[in-house]
């Protein structure tokens, strides 16, 4: 029982052992990971259409049931890029940015991926997400990426602009941009200019200067706050927000508010499709970095866990004033970087931010939307990586269209669509490579007991014995396929009187593939010759014992293949 | 050239030695054939929701085209109960049966399915069909045969019912039981009593009488024509069309006549997916039935060129008053049966019916419409086979889901709806089973260089190698699992220094699955023990030599599990 109910509340199981040494360690991982949330929790709610104080809200309650529920050690729940994006996507078809119908609709998204997420979990459904593969993530984070950072663009430029897909956006872009506040530009591009140059150029200089690598690095992860103080403090210093600039403004002080989703049909209806997109490719990306930084301690994530934990936590936001929210990659890599041992230092976090949307709101005032849109471009631009392209082209062309579909679609119809192409695209070339397998003609390898392709190999075979290795499972897909190449190699060869089929590499055989071999047998028996099996796996044998079809067989079932050939060798001659 | 005009004209092969006994054989063929296709075509016709001389037009033009384009040497093409059956579903959402758009809706629908076939021909898109699985055939068949009998009970009563599904259908009837025309009734009870017993008691019946097998057996083919000569001459005699019983009626006098089917946009777009479904399904159909009767003679069919024959077949249906035509089971059986040769048995068989349609529809003005509604019933229960469930169930649960949730679906909704969710369910079950591979922990077997699971058989095994052989294809679905795997297995196993992945039963590897691959050598190498491979197959270790993970690999690659077991076990001692 207490076992069980480890399970369902990992924190039981760290809670137990914590000390001192902990304390102190994710008390420090706390501190730094709540200044590096501050700007980009408000960043990420202007990138899904919210005010900023969503942000904040969206990273506290669900921070803290994260660490309640959830099995990674060192993962930072809260707003992301691409999940933000997506939240835009879904809701830009039901309300205008800015209105209360807005913010009502993504606590609702929240509800439905919260629902999603925890019933995956609860019936262990967290394998669904495995049929998003790795070319198609890259891709689809890839063209994210692209939209994202051409989102922001507007915002550097002080302009109204939108669309769903890079097309529409950058049109709109190219409409509005007689409008351009030059004022804005020149802040939009320095901080993005300074942000890059943190990003790359800021740690060797430093290191250059003697500076410790470790002082370097919390350089580094200052670099946004740095240039929200500095930029904030211009515009107020020169009352640029009178010329133009457009700033965040005066937001609440408040902790995350009691807030309840619409649960109307309809709006549920429109937006169930979307929050299952989210919920899975948020899924897909908090596992990515649990498990990287779990391996990095020889920890273990339970992907099952994982979902309700995540669940649990989108729940929390959908009644505290946020909005959908997953496991980041740059926090949590933050987090773990500055020591984080448990999921304790998440919840010191939750306490940082809820301090800061009491009591830090005031100093935000004058801070230009251009620094947090140069913030997440900057931020989003490290995760466009174009080489997944050439990687995947060079060793399979199926895997090379997946992610080309995937980035065009993307790119060209949105997110949603995107991510759909690519799953379906690799499901169906999945497929497709099983409907005409590998099939190889073996021949025993010289003084061993090994039996490989004729083609490949120097073997020896027996002209009155044809063995047949199928390289695929037989399935209802690939049945007819093998009955036609046995026809096939068998018409104007005379000598063949035996005919093995090697199924080393038949994983499965369902009742299509079944009633198939069947047919060969009845027809090679009309043919006089002999159908011969070898190699076949336990739980394949143990299936075909259940059926007449081994009895009716015209020849035998061989433990291994060199039985089978040192047998009909013999009979043969 | 030449060869290449046979491939997609073969005629011209069967055509250059066509002589006098093929001749005679194929007469008499289409003798027999033409006298039992009449009712059938008139039956098939009603079934659809056409006028009786639909079901004529659609078998004399495309059982031609089909002679030239098609490559069975016996298969009978024109209108089938299922495919009729579609059709009235797929048109009963258009207009009303008996009106003129529905008439050429039909024409749209063959065009349609026409155009697809020849486009899957050209496109060499035969194996799309393969998706189908025997079991989900065998359900739909079953389902639809149930529905197609109680869609005629309404002749039967004399009544009007009308419904998609079982249960509307039997709810229909039972509205209008009170409307039963008793004379109607009395007519098609003994019709297809009468239908029955020539199915099953009269071959026994003739043999015992001393009548020999063949004749028997042209007697028992005869059966239906014997119902529709005698309730005709009933009908007229006693002039029980007075009374209430419905007759076929005035059927025009005239070959086929030219038509031209609706290309409007909004029509053509309304019926894509059942067209999509009528033709992969009429193909199916179609290539089962050519395939067994090929197989009798060691004939071959081509499924694309049978694609194209189909096609063309369908097109001159769309445009000489017919409606989506496929090869059909029975007519086909009684065609070769009869000793037709080659498709020219098929011509005139086409030119019998366009005597027929030309000269004999005035006969069948009093055939009663319950006699050709027994005709459809007593065709169709015998395609009804429920005994697939209790085979599936006994050989795989996956199999005998897909079965059920057709069966049920198609009964429940029709079968647009069923077969659809037949083919998905299946391919799902499938990718299901690849995400949990089985694997196997195996050691040799001794005084042979096999190697075998260690809890099945009695193996040698080395505490410092660890081998598992995966039996599975490593795919995006199923890399995640393997690492786990591995990982758990590791756990706590200090003893282990050598981990051999056996890989006879990977037939591909893709790109998401050679990641994963790569982050088990990397961790392993951190843990101090080496990764090896054996018995890669050849397509896989091409794919895997253009990446660097070889080059990374902290073990071997060996050509057989024996020759790593040897290596390695001297190494570990």
């Amino acid at each position: 029982m207490s076992q069980k109910l480890t399970r369902y509340l990992p924190i039981l199981d760290w809670g137990r052992s914590y000390n001192e040494v902990a304390l102190s360690n994710d008390l420090m991982a706390a501190v730094i990971v709540t200044i590096m949330l501050i700007p980009q929790s408000l960043a990420y709610a202007l990138l899904a259409g919210l005010p900023p104080e969503a942000g904040l809200y969206a990273s506290i309650v669900p921070i803290i049931l994260y660490a309640i529920f959830g099995t990674s050690r060192a993962l930072a729940v809260g707003p992301v890029a691409v999940v933000s994006l997506m939240t835009a996507a879904a809701l830009g078809h039901i309300a205008d940015q800015g209105t209360m119908g807005y913010a009502v609709a993504a606590l609702t998204l929240a509800f439905l991926s919260g629902a999603i997420l925890l019933a995956m979990g609860v019936f262990k459904l967290g394998f669904l997400a495995n049929f998003l593969s790795h070319p198609v993530i890259a891709g689809f984070i890839t063209a994210s990426g692209v939209i994202i950072a051409a989102s922001q663009i507007k915002h550097i430029l002080g302009i109204s602009a939108s669309g769903e897909n890079l097309i529409e956006l950058l049109h709109s872009i190219v409409v509005h941009l007689g409008g351009t506040n030059w004022i804005t530009l020149i802040i939009g591009v320095s901080a993005t200019a300074f942000l890059f140059w943190v990003r790359k150029g800021l740690k060797p200089f430093l290191k250059s200067k003697g500076v410790s690598a470790g002082a370097a690095d919390v350089a580094t992860k200052a670099g946004p706050v740095a240039a929200v103080v500095l930029t904030t403090v211009v515009v107020w210093l020169f009352g640029l927000s009178d010329h133009g600039v457009r700033i965040v403004g005066a937001v609440p002080q408040s902790l995350p508010p009691l807030t309840m989703p619409d649960f109307s049909f309809d709006l549920m209806g429109a937006l169930l499709l979307p929050a299952i997109l989210i919920s899975v490719i948020g899924f897909v990306e908090s596992i990515s970095v649990a498990q990287t930084l779990a391996a990095k301690k020889r920890q273990r994530i339970d992907p099952d866990q994982e979902l309700i934990g995540l669940g649990t936590a989108n729940l929390g936001a959908a009644f505290t004033g946020g909005f959908p929210v997953t496991g980041g990659f740059s926090r949590s890599v933050v987090n773990f970087d500055a020591g984080a041992e448990t999921p304790a230092a998440g919840a010191f976090t939750a306490v940082g931010l809820a301090i800061a949307a009491l009591a830090l709101t005031p100093l935000v005032f004058f801070l230009p939307q251009a620094t947090l849109a140069a913030t997440i471009i900057v931020a989003v631009l490290s995760l466009v990586d174009f080489s997944i392209l050439k990687k995947a082209w060079g060793y399979s062309k199926a895997d090379f269209a997946a992610v080309l579909a995937t980035m065009l679609v993307t790119l060209g119809s949105g997110v949603e669509l995107g991510v759909t192409c690519g799953v379906v695209l690799s499901i169906f070339l999945h497929l497709y490579k099983t409907t005409k397998p590998h099939i190889a003609e073996v021949g025993l390898v010289p003084s061993t007991e090994h039996f490989r392709n004729i083609n490949r190999h120097k073997v020896e075979t027996d002209p009155a014995i044809l063995t047949l290795r199928i390289d695929e499972s037989l399935y209802f897909a690939n049945a007819r396929f093998l009955e036609d190449y046995i026809y096939d190699r068998l018409a104007g060869d005379e000598t063949i009187k035996h005919v093995v089929l090697m199924c080393s590499a038949i994983n499965e055989i369902d009742f299509s593939a079944l009633e198939s071999l069947e047919a060969i047998n009845a027809r090679l028996r009309d043919m006089g010759i002999k159908l011969h099996l070898s190699e076949v796996k336990g739980p394949v044998m143990d299936r075909l014992q259940k059926h007449h079809f081994i009895a009716d067989l015209t020849g035998q079932v061989f433990l291994s293949q060199h039985a089978a050939y040192d047998a009909l060798k013999n009979s043969a001659t």
